[in-house]
């Protein structure tokens, strides 16, 4: 038995999906560079590729640009905008909760004479208004506010502060990561005032190795990587075809009968968390119900360190996280439940489940029911 | 019929490649950095991708960097050792007929602040040794020249250039692009003095979107994205685990049987060349026989475009290319062409042929015959 419940550090790709990579693979794998029919042929692929994830976000086809992957949008969105823009100002606004690839990303260019804002969270992870308003300035070119948290159960409120940053300054580019929900909600950039929006493909059933960064059209940014000058120069190197129609078929079919999917999403969520707080010594992290995402959870465990749980579940054959698996190579702490003020006993403590569309009710019972049987062995190992 | 002469753009990926992919997006598909089963199985992929390709280099496992591909490998090698090196020195040498994932990088490294010396080749390609020592001064801190190239059928004389470099200062580091070399030759970077070597996966039946960048132990370079940290900080963003896979057991096949599939694709290069001569106003670009690549063959014919002759052999289901694909979407004349003093008038009128091992003679035969069949009534159209 294989209860997978680590869905947003990565999930399985969807077989429709691999169907066609495939094909392309085998048959269709041309160089979109290349003037002859197998050349057209692949860049018919990626065409469609674009007319799929176009028609879901409500945009022109040529304001999608293809990566490697979410790491990649977040690294060419703060770079590129940086190099774009820094006439303008010097003055980057971030979050504390981002995941690293901002993180680190913001890091790199304080080193190179960027000055870069944290903004502070509450005790569920959402991001505090007041200190975006107080933090913009005349030197600001860039904010960057996560979608939806890889760590604990919170969407931002991105389109409010991104009309709070267009309201003080419409030139200021506003950016946001959008790799843990990206599939889990409509998103529709203008609508919200997005700039630049990062997606990876391999979060909603595609492959690895490739994503997007939606950028709509006249936003100041450099390319990061050079060469070829596919996509209009903007990110040169062979376009990764198979890659490429394997996300936009994923995300096709992520939103297909959506409404249904993230209704049952939300259920199951509740379902769970609901029966897990029933157990003595758990703590919810994030927001519960539509106001948190539908697919993550975040509980901390009194009295049990998260990795003996996570491999005491695993022994069971189900399939957890403790933090982030984006960051847990390192052995440091999580940034993001320090920042919402979890308390020092917990930080260590914590798991994530994280679910998709294919998990059961069923598989949620057992679950529920190894907690139930795990708990007490490992609490008195923890107490003695 | 399908004739595929195009294998320097890109090549079918192999279908044992495409079965392992599979396999790992279906079943392996977990996140490397996990901690449990999933995640382990998928780490369980990328270690042993890295234990085929450092046998097939003689190379330590940790001297493996997977990037996104080539573009990506060459842009990390100039702008990482950049970075790491500014203070040391601002001199970067390469040569004038380099891929454009080098030569648009060493632009932009010229816009913040580097010199660059392009060196000038002779008339077969093969870079000229005496103006790289001419060039290198106490300011050279990297020096990239190309295994193979693109364009024309020339191997750089890799192994004498870095040692030339080596013996003027061992600090500087040293860098190929073997993306048209790899899986060509048997390359044992240290033999060779390389601290730095590129290499795509697409070019050797692996699939699009993954290569790796050989950096020799204690090599200084920067990584130019940043994130979670994977792969020891130095290329942050979840492994592309597929592409990884797939790309060592592509590099795997190409290495069994070596030498026999290069001597037949010597002789199968040779046999095609000698054929195309004797038609009458053709000139062969690059080195004959051993001294150039096995795989690449570039004609000039004279009195017919070649874009025309590409869309007139496209007809008739053979499939070449004018110029080189990864930089076809620009309409500028080749850098390489013209490096190399081919003539203006043949500058337009230069196809490329690049054979893989699964070409055959009959297929050579049968794109002989459509040549002599073409030629006589697209050279009627020019010439009146």
């Amino acid at each position: 038995m294989e209860i997978y419940l680590d869905n947003s550090a990565t999930t399985a790709v969807h077989p429709e999906v691999v169907q066609l990579m495939n094909k392309i693979m085998l048959e269709d794998y041309g160089n979109p560079s290349s003037k002859h029919k197998k050349g057209v042929d692949a860049e018919m692929h990626i065409n469609e590729a674009k007319e799929i994830l176009a028609s879901i976000m409500k945009c022109d086809k040529k304001e999608i640009l293809f990566t490697s992957g979410g790491t990649e949008s977040d690294n060419m969105a703060l770079i590129g905008t940086a190099l774009a823009n820094k006439r303008r100002g010097n003055h980057i606004i971030t979050t504390m909760i981002e995941h690293p690839a901002i993180l680190e990303t913001t890091v790199f260019l304080e080193k190179n004479g960027f000055r870069i804002t944290y903004l502070p969270v509450d005790s569920t992870g959402c991001v505090k208004l007041d200190e975006l308003r107080a933090a913009l300035c005349p030197e600001t070119i860039l904010v960057s506010i996560m979608y939806a948290n890889n760590e604990v159960s919170i969407a931002e409120p991105v389109a409010e502060a991104a009309a709070i940053v267009k309201e003080y300054n419409p030139e200021i580019v506003f950016h946001t990561d959008a790799v843990q929900a990206f599939g889990k909600y409509r998103i529709i950039p203008k609508k919200e005032n997005i700039d630049l929006m990062s997606v990876s493909a391999h979060k909603l059933h595609g492959p690895k190795g490739v994503g997007f960064l939606y950028i709509k059209d006249k936003t100041r940014i450099n390319p990061i990587i050079f060469g070829g000058g596919q996509q209009k120069a903007m990110r040169s190197g062979t376009e990764n075809v198979p890659g490429i129609a394997g996300m936009a078929l994923a995300a096709k079919l992520c939103y297909e009968d959506f409404d249904e999917k993230i209704n049952r999403l939300y259920e199951l969520k509740e379902y769970f968390v609901s029966r897990v707080l029933d157990i003595e010594g758990t703590v919810y992290n994030g927001k519960r119900g539509r106001e948190g995402t539908p697919h993550v959870i975040s509980i901390s465990f009194e009295d049990v360190r998260s990795e003996v749980l996570l491999h005491a579940l695993e022994d069971k054959g189900i399939y957890v996280s403790s933090g982030s698996a984006c960051s847990s190579n390192k052995p440091a702490l999580s940034g993001t439940l320090k920042a919402i003020g979890v308390k020092n006993k917990f930080l260590d403590s914590t798991i994530r489940f994280s679910l998709c569309t294919d998990n059961t009710k069923e598989e949620l019972d057992t679950v529920i029911a190894t907690l139930k049987e795990l708990l007490p062995v490992l609490r008195r190992y923890t107490r003695h």
